[in-house]
């Protein structure tokens, strides 16, 4: 179900200045079908011409690549390049300019939200085989990558600098699908998402140009910021080759611990009165409990299966025990449970790895089903109140849904196992999530605070951002992208 | 003398596509003229019906409006008018558009780079009277201001909150200004830029429509970041009228020190040094031997008179100690002296008085001289080279410079205090500041760390960006402003 078809509408009629611009942008939209067969012909005849083997169109090849990891149904690009340069990531755009192609940028296909779906057909551009480290400057703590990096390679490659690359979604994603889907993970609430870590980009833009953003200075007010600008729009601006990013000195001490509560709200009080009290907390994590029992059965862990906090502090050895202190009298005070340490850190990476794991081990409690996550962001002092909210909402349903979540950025997931072929299942999980949505937009939150729009939040961005801010939004596109062929009918295509 | 003017040139034969279409944005700029005076009348008799006496033409409001603080010419505005509200500037805006007559934002005029010239005359839109604070969420640490609240009046505000807002350019700006410029000041070694601290804007477009961007989440991916793209915008894409904030919780201690060292270099290895090893330090301010003097002199300090460090450390007791002690090693280790330290908030504020005052420090010592001020940020690494390489500069000319900066993030300013109504000291600050500039370019730096491009920096845009990213930051204008009547001439006018 792509949720870009479901909304294109013609314009109507006693529409706002801003409305109208924007049907005209939607126009442009509605009338971007499929490209004609012979230019598809000729682009790929042409991509193997250059590429040879690094060109696909063998339909598993396109499966995989026209569908993430996620619950949206597949739609299948006509053709996979894989280049090894901005240079051929550049002539692939050329090309696909000439002949009004369409265009979507694909790293290892973790998405969640149908980013590399080709509703439209096209050239997937496979970025996986451009996993160059370009260049790491230690001592001013920055690095350059090309796109295909995965942030598990970076932190490997340098880690003898003492120096870490922070930003963690769950998967081992690319650094290039991170800056594009302006991506975060545990570590946010300390050390920011994408859009505070990214320095510098090189992308393709829809004619084929190499375009460069940013410096390797640390702060700049040298007009437009670009870098920003690119970060978040997922493909549909430019295809980025390589990212320029800030990295982190590795703290002289680490400790991470899980506590357990009597229930969520004792949990989540924990969690904002310690960002309010200002411990500097490195990662502050929330699991309730059915998904608590899940993670112990998939990842060998044997926690109490109570709502729980995972947790991690840094800094030097006084200040971690500082925090750390400061901490269980907060947890104490709340009814939490005594914290059992990871200090080791072979014991951090596993409890972390049981963490990111997650996703996984919730599937394998319902095996056969698909997941379905909700994403929204809301300000901190309304995190208890929408968890409560969303929760009445799944008890009156007829689908269980556990909580996780990123608690000190007010950002939690709601995982939905459910049997797709059911409609009445599809149809339950879009109406509690457009309830879910709908309530954090109104609490100054957002549809979502890490997995990007995609297809699957498109519907949700007028709501969000008004019909001025949209409009806008679709201005840039048309301006930098007039043929629509960047990532055609995503995030902003309302 | 205004840069914009000097470099508009027409399109030249053999241009690249990118060079073509930015010809044509050019060729865009270039048809702009001054608004025809049947225009301008119509708009001014319409705002003096509106506003009555909060619309000017006096010659010496004009001249307060069409001239920041800074070396660069006045040009005068036809009008001033000083809204109440976003509702007001946005039918100053919808006037302005429909007679095509230029807006230049106001707040209090302490630009440096004549973001508040208005080469094409037009309406200066005042925003100081739009000073109300308008919601303070002392629970999520955040607020939401109008444009023309200073940030000495929004640290008075909510200073019972134990909550501050920390970035602190010199001069008492306005929020709206620090916005639209990106600032940044002392505190953004550990706290960030306006870049990092805006979390939502309400601005109005070209239009005179309202736009309302970003939530009080702490982070989304929903769609294209355009409270980024609004953030150092200048004016050129939109008039912001209120401003969400994050906020900071005031550190349980805070210590500050002045420490003196042999030589600049010593000084330059010790700022390096403390960032690499990841103190986080909240400001480490460099000031050179002659620089130190002026402000003894000013701000009546008895400090040395040698290059010194100015610094700031926030946290626990305990933890501020701990990276006290750290520093001190290091600064020894360089040769230097003695810490002095400013435990009371008395005797920090006198001492932070004192830096931001250094402009005025420096003038005072060249009296009837007019102040020019480079900006450029390098990586740290880079740091002590370019200002060894400025420095041989300076010594081989016959003007005098002094250098004060924001060592830790790269960014410093050398200031030359000269008679502009001497031609050869005027084209001696253009001929070294090019040097500066175009060195800490081929470094990886950017022309500009803090006070923005206005007209001043313009001519450098196309080195530090290049061709494509300047042609993309043309076609946003040119999109988001088809008529150029948002701050025209600047930014991105080049």
């Amino acid at each position: 179900m792509s949720s870009a078809k479901q909304t294109i509408q013609p314009a109507k009629s006693g529409q706002t200045e801003a409305a109208h611009n924007q049907a005209a942008v939607l126009q442009s939209a509605i009338s971007r079908s499929r490209p004609a067969s012979n230019s598809i012909a000729a682009v790929i005849e042409a991509l193997k011409d250059q590429f040879g083997d690094r060109c696909s169109v063998s339909e598993s090849v396109r499966l995989a690549h026209g569908k993430g990891e996620s619950w949206h149904p597949p739609e299948l690009p006509d053709c996979v390049c894989y280049p090894h340069s901005t240079a051929e990531v550049a002539s692939v755009m050329s090309l696909c300019h000439e002949h009004k192609v369409p265009v979507i940028p694909f790293g290892v296909g973790t998405s969640l939200e149908g980013h590399t779906l080709a509703p439209l057909g096209g050239v997937s551009i496979d970025l996986s085989q451009m996993n160059n480290v370009l260049q790491v400057n230690a001592e001013d703590m920055d690095c350059r990558v090309q796109a295909g990096v995965t942030r598990k390679q970076l932190n490997e490659y340098i880690r003898d600098t003492g120096l870490f690359f922070p930003i963690d979604p769950g998967a081992d994603a690319t650094i290039g699908g991170m800056a594009a889907t302006r991506a975060s993970g545990t570590n946010a609430v300390r050390y920011g998402t994408m859009k505070d870590n990214v320095m510098s980009l090189t992308f393709v833009n829809a004619k084929g140009e190499v375009v460069r953003t940013g410096t390797r200075a640390r702060k700049s007010s040298a007009g437009y910021d670009l870098t920003r600008l690119l970060v978040g729009s997922e493909g549909t601006l430019g295809v980025i080759t390589e990212v320029g990013l800030k990295l982190h000195g590795m703290p002289e001490a680490m400790m991470a611990a899980v506590v357990s509560f009597p229930d969520l709200d004792s949990a989540i009080q924990t969690v904002i009165q310690t960002v309010q009290i200002g411990i500097p907390i490195a990662r502050i994590e929330l699991v309730d409990e059915a998904y608590m029992e899940a993670i112990n059965n998939y990842s060998q862990l044997d926690k109490p299966v109570r709502d729980t906090l995972f947790l991690e502090f840094h800094g030097t050895e006084n200040y971690v025990q500082e925090q750390v202190d400061l901490f269980a009298e907060l947890a104490s005070e709340n009814g939490g449970g005594d914290l059992e340490w990871a200090r080791q850190e072979e014991d951090r990476n596993r409890l972390w790895q049981a963490r990111h794991d997650a996703y996984w081990a919730i599937l394998a409690k319902y095996p056969g089903k698909q997941g379905f996550t909700t994403d929204v962001c809301v300000p901190i002092s309304q995190l208890a109140e929408i968890i409560r909210y969303v929760r009445e909402q799944v008890e009156d349903s007829f689908l269980d849904a556990h909580i996780i979540g990123h608690a000190g950025d007010g950002n939690f997931h709601m995982i939905f196992c459910i049997d797709q072929t059911q409609q009445d299942q599809v149809d339950e999980v879009y109406r509690v999530n457009a309830l879910l949505v709908n309530r954090a937009i109104e609490m100054g939150g957002t549809c979502t605070g890490e997995h990007g729009v995609g297809t699957g939040k498109l519907k949700y961005l007028r709501k969000e951002h008004g019909d001025e801010a949209l409009a806008m939004m679709q201005a840039i596109k048309l301006a930098c992208d007039p043929e629509n062929i960047l990532n055609p009918l995503k995030t902003v295509a309302v």
